[in-house]
């Protein structure tokens, strides 16, 4: 008899929150009783599962009694307020906010990259930043391979990486602005629609922004690689729901276009759409709802020697990858280790 | 007494020859008599110009005598078969298409950058594709200090840059999309609402696009530096009319972010915009409408030693640096050296 799991969401609410109620869905994930958490502003809403409707309850210290598996998204400062409480309560937490990503005793996962790191944990395994995610589901088979150097990445950032708030400020400025009113922004520092915010989370002393440096860190991270040299430039661009990269990619070892297809073809998570003469390459509009990260535009950089660069052109929904798909896997992974 | 000079806009009913109208009368371009030149279909038209009204006359092969300078953005197709009875007529063609702007025999101009080229010409001078110009103005001043070994470059570019047509097919599916209809694409290839597309032009057996490999080649011509490093991503996006550009820059001699600026600060034709505490930043609803490109996000690329590298972003309207003002630019230039 398979065992079945006391599993809670906090965030049950936000955008997040709702994908991973889908994927625990689809993805038949043995839930034996199913704990919404949220604001108490959000308590006594109802929410479908399986057919049967879930109240929201107030997320509350006292909230985990008796729960195997609690899945955060609901903003670093409440991850950071609940996890004593949490693991207090022998409940595994696996945390999409980037409060304790970089801690030592808290692994940081991509399942189909560095599983192996699972082990390591102390009660709390986090989920990495969306564009770290969907850049290294293709990057990193590609560095296990060549040995990658150095990343140059300009990201084309989806409005859902602010939540369900982000998708309906771009879509409701984007009404306005046809109806010639004028864009007024509160969840985008700046209009987002029709524009571009080259700002994502706050700036560092080094000019670069959080969000730019987490996509550092968390990679070297992830693949374990102190050395590994990456410069990022993020970017918000007026698209509801998939995030895509430019890459640039220098290897320590010479990769041929068709060599980086045929390791990403035997790839996990990735799926190559680069078929030029058809106009086929990834974009946004297709990557959404997708669980593949798609990956084209692959050809040989001409501004490298010895065949060592390699651009690319990725994309993938920020929502479900990028967040509650990898972690919903994390607490899969997490199952079968226990088994 | 300053001579006034007979002007023809070959494509004066596209947007980018509407734009050239406004510059021309903006910059008091010394206008003896202005010919507007179009296709059969809008012959006839009535267009103001300093507050009177001129007919387009059909483009045809007879259009050029007495003509000084014909200003020319109405295809590559239509600039092949026109030269002949343009330079035939000594009339100066400055041509905004791609067809002449490789030839020995054709400078390629952007005034700020390579002025001294302009002698050179038989009677033909190109005007850059209009992410090579944007780059440029920011990439060239830099390049004369700190001498760039390689570019990747990574674009954002807007609508405008299919012409009249292109920006408004943006905004009539944009429309169509919030109004729950489908996209139904016809300029672009794909559905460019709300949707990033990695394709500008067609591709080349090296899997780069014709508009990456402009910039690239263009830019060695401008700079006179055949040895320059260039990869490029060209990506459409849903933004009106202006292009973006992700830079990294790597050096031959290192420099620091605010080395960059200072000369950045005492060059032509840009202007910093780079106060990230203040959220001030190159966006392209900034940039439109405006005679310079913006650069900031200026900063020490972390991924290469010694200070080698500089990352930036840029923002300039496609229409007006991007294509008119330049052209008519390259106008003036060519008249203050005759004189």
């Amino acid at each position: 008899m398979n065992r079945k799991y006391t599993v809670a969401i906090a965030g049950a609410t936000g955008a997040v929150g709702a994908e991973m109620l889908k994927v625990l869905e689809e993805r038949n994930f043995p839930v034996a009783s199913l704990k919404l958490l949220a604001s108490a502003r959000s308590a006594g809403k109802k929410i479908k599962f399986c057919g049967e409707d879930v109240t929201v309850e107030e997320l509350r210290h006292d909230s985990f009694n008796g729960v195997d598996i609690a899945l955060f998204s609901a903003g670093g400062s409440l991850s950071k307020e609940f996890r004593d409480s949490v693991v207090s309560s022998g409940t595994l937490m696996i945390d999409n906010s980037s409060a304790f990503r970089m801690d030592d005793d808290v692994p940081l996962i991509i399942p189909e990259v560095n599983a192996h790191d699972m082990k390591k944990h102390k009660g709390v395994i986090a989920n990495p930043n969306c564009s770290t995610i969907i850049m290294l589901i293709a990057v990193a088979p590609l560095h296990r391979k060549f040995e990658i150097r150095r990343i140059v990445a300009s990201t084309y950032q989806a409005a859902s990486g602010a939540g369900a708030k982000g998708m309906e400020e771009l879509i409701s400025q984007s009404r306005a602005v046809l109806d010639g009113e004028t864009a007024v922004p509160s969840v985008f520092v700046h209009p987002i629609a029709f524009n571009l915010i080259p700002q994502i989370d706050t700036f560092l002393d080094n000019g670069y922004t959080r969000e730019e440096m987490k996509m550092v860190y968390e990679s070297r991270k992830i693949l374990g690689c102190q050395e590994l040299m990456v410069s990022c430039t993020c970017v918000r661009v007026p698209v509801v729901r998939a995030h895509s990269i430019a890459l640039n990619l220098e290897f320590e070892t010479g990769a041929s276009p068709d060599m980086v297809r045929e390791v990403l073809a035997e790839s996990q998570g990735v799926e190559i759409v680069d078929d030029p003469s058809a106009h086929k390459y990834p974009m946004p509009l297709d990557a959404s709802d997708k669980v593949n990260i798609f990956a084209g535009r692959i050809r040989q950089d001409i501004s490298l020697p010895d065949s060592k660069g390699i651009d690319m052109f990725i994309s993938g929904d920020q929502v479900i990858k990028g967040a509650a798909l990898n972690t919903v896997q994390i607490a899969e992974l997490a199952l079968s280790s226990e088994q």
